[in-house]
Order: structure tokens, then C-alpha cells, then sequence
């Protein structure tokens, strides 16, 4: 293990971290909320870690797939711990575990919260909150590539171990290019969002915040209602986005290039888009009756809620754990689909499953025809063994953590199984809501602190898909070389 | 497709369960039911129609694995179809789906039933649904296999397509020695488990029955309260058989080779021992509060059900639809684990998650010595790259039907999640009782006839192992050549 690299950049991501914490000091200036002295205070604090950390350049260079996942599972565990602080001190949420579970639910991009009353936070607190999301969203390590000059061979591998999904897909030959452009992507969605929340008359603190949440996927809202007392048009805007947002970023990179044929061919945006529709009209068929006559209400509600669960974003317009059983089953299997790759949606990913389907059919014709040697395709492309083999590890490993997490959750709070469940499973999917009692009316406040523990890490796990995280836990890790 | 030889062999399946129902024959005669004509007249129609298919052998003799699949599958739909035919014509189950949900259930060793009340049943029939559990356990093709003299590749391919697990273990050169040694166990465990239970002044009838739902790891029981009203010793002795029954026959083997050593380092079922033992204590810590002070009872009661749940048996001692929510959550989680590979048991298998879990920490060493390329071993052996992608294979096939299964049962019937979960998890795993409404003490009967028929189909996926039944989809599956 090369130590010296990951200190440099754990300093680093410490003074990226201080640096955005100007934003929440600006927004406490303008509503002149005392917090933001914590902020500041916070703020310079972290700078000074950083620069001790990372002032320092390594002179080893030596940088593996090793070294790429313990860095990006220890910054964001130091994001995460270092995120926690302003909520501790300021003290809107005293108790540091969970103030923890709170922040890592922001930068993992979860969206579910301890929280009771969000209404009593002060703006600046909110606005952190959210932008945890936006910071999550797109991966701030993928951040620091676009802007850090760096060597080695630790530009691919922080982003391997960053980026969601089975592959990277590298846009510009040099890496550190495909970090701007993404980030450059990013960015305009963002604020065309703000825009067309604006032009809706939603107040700018409300179109940042839901913007950063709706951006990162994330879900954290600014109201106890979440997004239930916003127009329909806004909701409809929320709806749309949350949907862009999911969508394999390539897409958009190939949009770009006017590759315009090349982009809607893209197998994972078609099945993601058909997944969304099937289960739109699905449900609002299901819940016809509980809202207004025309299936118009149904359809709206019904859309929202798709958008918002296998986005993985969480946020709510009706309380759908009171919808009919179809619903909610068809909400939890969306939970697990996800979004996108290269998104910033969790869960286990349309082209996963997509690539365990093709390899189902594989099988069935290698029964039918024992000599056919085809392999898999995907976008045109064979599939290469090791992509195949990781994504098999990585159900695996998923559904192992998924089983344990679940058993523990069971024996530290004796809830019922819908709950203990969906909470791991909103967890790890990093969606926000689960039903029962952590459905979008309820929150996580009530579980005991162990369990809280096993959902931030189940949290994390989701977020950085495990093995970065499962690595930490490796002996041979940190052997010295 | 080599259909001649599907015709010869299902043929003989029919003569084969034909001449079975020679037993509620006898059961008929001594309790003087007249429900046993019908049984005859069964049995004739069987043996004629199963000659009019079988009399001529195969010209063709080219028989690869497709057809082992289609073969399989084929006859066992074939064998629930015929052997539902006595409880709808002595009206115990007049509706031909429920009559076909009940034998599936007892040739697949589910023991789900749809009946409320089981002691109405006049005895040739409770015979003759515990004997398809004891049919079905080991595969009646491999009872053919033992009997029949067939050539061409035909006795590999049927036995890979009944035998439960990730690969067949061959004791003999010759499989046809092996199917034998395979029902010789069996037909010897059984013994000795009717022998003991009718030490401990169970009537013979109940102890046929009962051994007859524990050897096949089935489930169905002839009193209402299932287990609940024998003695605790009868009870402890079904523990122990379940246990047993659920052991890889290949442990038996080896026993009986005398290399005792070997056996016991067998790493599948020390793994199916230890999981054992870890939910017994968890589960009686768990409920001590519910049973009378001392530890005892609960740990009687947790053994029994953890036992009666991992090997995918179902009976029941109580009523664990009332336990805690941590010992629920272990039952579930037993149910899809399952007992040992080459065992009368379903679920999973613990060889599968035993592979799937070294695959992980496979994956972890590869990410810290990129350069290694050690191969996985089970056993002392390296795991073939085409046993690991049918388990990976197998695995995704597994989850893509249970979601689609539990959808499905959802839109059918708009009943609570955990049952709707559960009743999908307990066919597809051929457990039998699930939570809730098919909880020990409920039944399937409220089922509306669709649902009814995708968990009939669960039942067969799991008990076949998935391919063998998806295969009958494939279009090339049926091109002759």
C-alpha cells in the first residue's frame, strides 16, 4: 500500500470539502443565521488538516487498483465524518452518530434522514444538507481529477472505483478530460433545472436545494412534506429531471458529439426508459381509484413516484406506503433495478441486469445449440469475461451484505419485516424511503444506534458498489511494500 | 430434438407411477375406503397408456443435454398431471388447479397445501400425497435410471437435469450404479427413521406418512397442527431426520466407503451443520421469553424449525408466524439458503453460497495481488469455470423469476407484501408455510387461480433448478433435426 499517495489526497479532498463550505457561509450571511460561524470555523479548521496532509507531494507514485479503492473508501469516509461536524456543532443534530447517518445519507446520495422536523433546520444547514447530494451526486474524487494535476496510473483507478456501475466508459482519451466534461455535463443540467424551477415560481433557496437533491439523486428535501406542497408543474419538472439524471451520462456526452442515432441506440437508456413506462402505467392503473376521477392524478402521482424510486432520488408527493400491494411491490423491485450506470443513481443498475439476462439466454441457447461459442453482446460489443465475471461478484457480494444487514437490523430493533427490509434495502440503494415505518411519511430516527451503524455502512457499500469498502477489511491491504 | 426417445420415456414414468399407486391400493383395501377404486382405475389407464407410449423402443438413441432437459421437465409435468388425476376423481380436491397446485407440491417436496382441513382426507389419499414427497425427493428418473437398462448418453444427461445442485457427483463409473447406491440410502434412511418413529408408539400409518414427508424433505402432514400434537420425542426424531435427509448423499457414500475422515471434512455440510447450529441458538435465545422458563423448550422448538425451514421441509411444531421479528427474518433467510446440493432438499444449496462467497473473497485477493490467478477450490479441487457460470447463471435466473413471480402473485391477489414475499420465496424454494396467511397455521386455498398457477410453476423452477423448465420456452429447444 502506497500511504504517502493517500495521504496527499485525503488532504486534498479535505480542502475541497472546506472550500465548498463557503457556500453555506454565504447562504447563513444573506439570511443572517449565526450557524455560519460554525461554518467558517469548520471551514478554516480544514483547511489547516488539508494542507498538513496534503501540502506535501508523494514521492511514491506506485498506484494500483489497490490503492484507488482504499483511497476512495477512506475520503468518503472522511467526507463523511468531516461533513457531520457543522450539524454536530451547530447542533441540529447533537449526537454524532447521527449526524453521521444524516451526512453519509447526503453524500451517498440516500436521502433518508433522522430528522422529524427538517422545517426547524436553519438555512444554512439546509442548504449543506443538500448540496452533500449535488458534491455526492457525480463523485467529488471525480471532481478532483478535473481539476488536480496528477500522476500515475491513479487517474483511472480513483475513478474505476468511484464511478457507479459494471464499466467505466472513457469519453477523451486522457481521463482527467472525461472527469471536466462530465463534471461540465453535470453542471448544465443542473442549472437549466434551476431555471425551469424558477420559471415556475419556486422561491431560489427551494430551486437550489430541490435541484441539488433531484441533481445527486439524493432526496433530501427542505420541507416535511417533501415535494407534495409544490404545483404540478414543479412536481412535473422534478419528475423530468430526476429521470434525466439517471440517465447514463454517455448519453448525454454522445448527444454531444450529434452522434444523435448512436445515442438512442444505447441498450441501457431504451430498457431504463421502457422499465419507467411499463411501471408508470402499471401503477397508475393500480391506484386509479384513489385519486380523482380521471386517470390524469393517478398518472402524475404515478410518474413522480417511478421517477423517484429507480432513480434512487426518494422524494415524495403522496404517501405511496398506502397504495396498493402491486404498487408497493413493483416500488421495492424498481428500488433494486436503480438507474444508469454512469448516472448518479444507485441501486444495482439496468445494464446489470441487462448483462444477467443476456447471460441467462446465453445459457438456454447453450443447451439448445452445445457448440455455439457466442459471446455475450452488449451495445454491439462482446462482453469481456472480466466485466461478466464482476458483475456475478458483485450480486454476490450485494446479496450477502444485503442478508446480513437485514439479520442485524432485525436484532438490534425487533420491527416489523416490512421495515427492517426496506430500510436495508432503501439503504444500500441509496433511494431514501422504504415503506411501513420508514415510508416517505416516517423517518430513521426511531432505530437504535447499532442499526443506525449498519445503514450508514450499508450506505456507503451501496454508493461506492462494496468492494472499495470491503477492501478496508482486507489484512493484506495494508501491508507496507 | 430426439422425440422418439422423450415418448419412450415418458411412457415409462407413467407405467412407473401407475405401478406406485399399487400402495393407496392396499391402503384402500385395509381401511376398506372405496376411494380405492378409483385408484385402480387409475392405475390401468397409466399402465395403458404409459405401454401405448413406451412398448417401442427409440430407434434414435442420440440424446444430449438438451434433451435430458426437456425430457426431465416434461415428466415431471407429466407425473403431476397424472398423479393429481385420484383427488379430483375421489373428489378430495375436485378443482383440477388445486388439485394440480397439491401434487406439485408433493412431487416438488414443497408440502404447501390448499386444503384447511387435511384429517377429512380419507387415508389412500394422505398416503398417496406423502408418497409423491417420497417420489419426488430423490427424482423419480433416477429411481428409472436404478431399474430401466437405457443406452446412449441418456443416464448422465437425465441425472444432471433431476439432481439437485451445482454439479452431480458420480460415486460409481457407471451412473446407473450410482442411481442405485442413491436410492439404496434413501430407501435404507428411511427405514431406520420409520423404525424409530414406531419406537416411540407412533401408529404405522402416521409414521409412513410422516418418514415419508421427512425423507423427501417435503412437508405435508396428515393432522391439521402438522407435527404439533406427537410427543416431544417424536418430534426430536423428525429434527434429526430432517438434518439428515438434508445432508449431500455423497456424505452417506463416503461413509459407507469407510473413509470416514474424508466425510467429515466435506466442506458443504459442515457449512449446512454450522448454519444449523448458529439459527438454533440465535432462534432459542430469541424466543426463550415465549416458552416455558427454562431454555429447553425453546431450543425444541428452534431446532425443529430451523431444521424443518433450511432443509426445506415445512412441518411445524408451533406457530413461528408468532415469533419475533429476528427469528423470523433467520426462517426467511433459511429458506432461500436450502439444504446441500445432492440432498432430497431445495432452497439455494449451501454448496452454491459456500461458491459464491469464495468467489467473493476470490475478487477482494485480485484487487490486492493483481498478479495472482489462483483458481477457487472446493474441496481440495479447483471449481471448473463452467461449474462457477452456472452457479452465477443460476443465480440470476433464480432472482429474475422470484421478482417476477412476486409481482405477478401481487397483481393475482392484493394481499399484504410478506405474504405475497413469502408465498413465493417457500415454492420457489420448496419450503411449504411461509409468514403471514401461509403461515404454519394457514394455506394456500385463498389463492385465486392465477396465482395458484405461477407458484405451481415456482414449485417445479425450484425443484428442477430452473433450466430444465425454462428451456420448454425456447423455440430451437423443439426443432427436430
Amino acid at each position: 500500500m502506497n500511504y504517502s499517495i493517500i495521504r496527499f489526497i485525503i488532504g486534498w479532498i479535505l480542502i475541497f470539502e472546506s472550500a465548498f463550505m463557503i457556500l453555506p457561509c454565504i447562504v447563513a450571511m444573506i439570511y443572517q443565521e449565526t450557524d455560519g460561524f460554525v461554518y467558517l470555523g469548520i471551514l478554516v479548521l480544514g483547511l489547516l488538516l488539508g494542507w498538513i496532509l496534503g501540502h506535501k507531494r508523494p514521492q511514491n507514485k506506485v498506484f494500483f487498483a489497490r490503492e484507488g479503492c482504499a483511497t476512495v473508501a477512506l475520503s468518503w469516509i472522511v467526507l463523511s465524518i468531516f461533513g457531520s461536524l457543522p450539524f454536530i456543532f451547530t447542533g441540529a443534530i447533537p449526537n454524532p452518530v447521527d449526524a453521521l447517518f444524516e451526512t453519509v445519507s447526503g453524500f451517498t446520495t440516500t436521502g433518508a434522514s433522522i430528522l422529524s422536523d427538517v422545517e426547524a433546520l436553519s438555512h444554512c444547514n439546509l442548504f449543506w444538507r443538500s448540496f452533500t447530494h449535488w458534491i455526492g451526486g457525480m463523485g467529488v474524487l471525480v471532481f478532483m481529477l478535473a481539476i488536480l494535476p496528477m500522476t500515475g496510473g491513479s487517474h483511472m483507478n480513483l475513478m474505476k472505483a468511484e464511478s457507479p456501475g459494471p464499466s467505466v466508459s472513457k469519453f477523451a482519451p486522457k481521463v482527467q478530460t472525461t472527469a471536466k466534461i462530465l463534471y461540465l455535463i453535470y453542471l448544465a443540467l443542473t442549472l437549466i433545472q434551476i431555471a425551469f424551477l424558477l420559471i415556475g415560481k419556486m422561491p431560489l433557496f427551494d430551486a437550489l436545494t430541490i435541484t441539488f437533491g433531484t441533481a445527486g439523486t439524493g432526496g433530501f428535501a427542505i420541507k416535511n412534506d417533501s415535494i407534495t406542497s409544490y404545483s404540478p408543474y414543479l412536481q412535473n419538472v422534478v419528475t423530468i429531471f430526476m429521470i434525466l439524471f439517471g440517465i447514463n451520462f454517455s448519453f448525454y456526452y454522445i448527444l454531444l458529439m450529434k452522434k444523435f442515432k448512436q445515442a438512442f441506440k444505447l441498450s441501457e437508456v431504451r430498457t431504463y426508459l421502457l422499465i419507467i413506462l411499463s411501471a408508470v402505467l402499471l401503477i397508475a392503473f393500480n391506484i386509479r381509484g384513489m385519486y380523482s376521477n380521471d386517470m390524469g392524478e393517478a398518472l402524475h402521482h404515478s410518474a413522480f413516484q417511478v421517477a423517484s424510486i429507480i432513480t434512487t432520488t426518494g422524494y415524495a408527493t403522496t404517501d405511496f406506503n398506502l397504495w396498493p400491494e402491486l404498487s408497493r411491490t413493483i416500488l421495492v423491485i424498481l428500488m433494486f433495478i436503480g438507474a444508469c450506470a454512469g448516472s448518479t443513481g444507485g441501486g444495482i443498475k439496468v445494464s446489470r441486469i441487462i448483462i444477467l439476462v443476456k447471460s441467462i439466454t446465453k445459457e438456454l441457447n447453450q443447451f439448445v445449440h452445445p457448440k455455439s461459442v457466442r459471446k455475450i453482446q452488449f451495445d454491439g460489443r462482446p462482453l469481456s469475461h472480466d466485466t461478466l465475471r464482476s458483475v456475478n461478484v458483485f450480486m454476490s457480494a450485494y446479496f450477502l451484505i444485503f442478508m446480513v444487514s437485514t439479520i442485524l437490523v432485525a436484532a438490534f430493533d425487533n420491527q416489523d419485516l416490512i421495515t427492517n427490509f426496506t430500510s436495508v434495502a432503501t439503504a444500500i440503494n441509496n433511494v431514501g424511503p422504504g415503506l411501513e415505518l420508514v415510508g416517505p411519511t416516517g423517518n430513521f430516527g426511531f432505530f437504535s444506534m447499532g442499526s443506525k451503524l449498519i445503514l450508514t455502512f450499508d450506505m456507503l457499500a451501496g454508493r461506492l458498489e462494496i468492494f472499495p469498502l470491503l477492501l478496508l477489511f482486507v489484512k493484506d491491504t495494508w501491508k507496507k511494500f
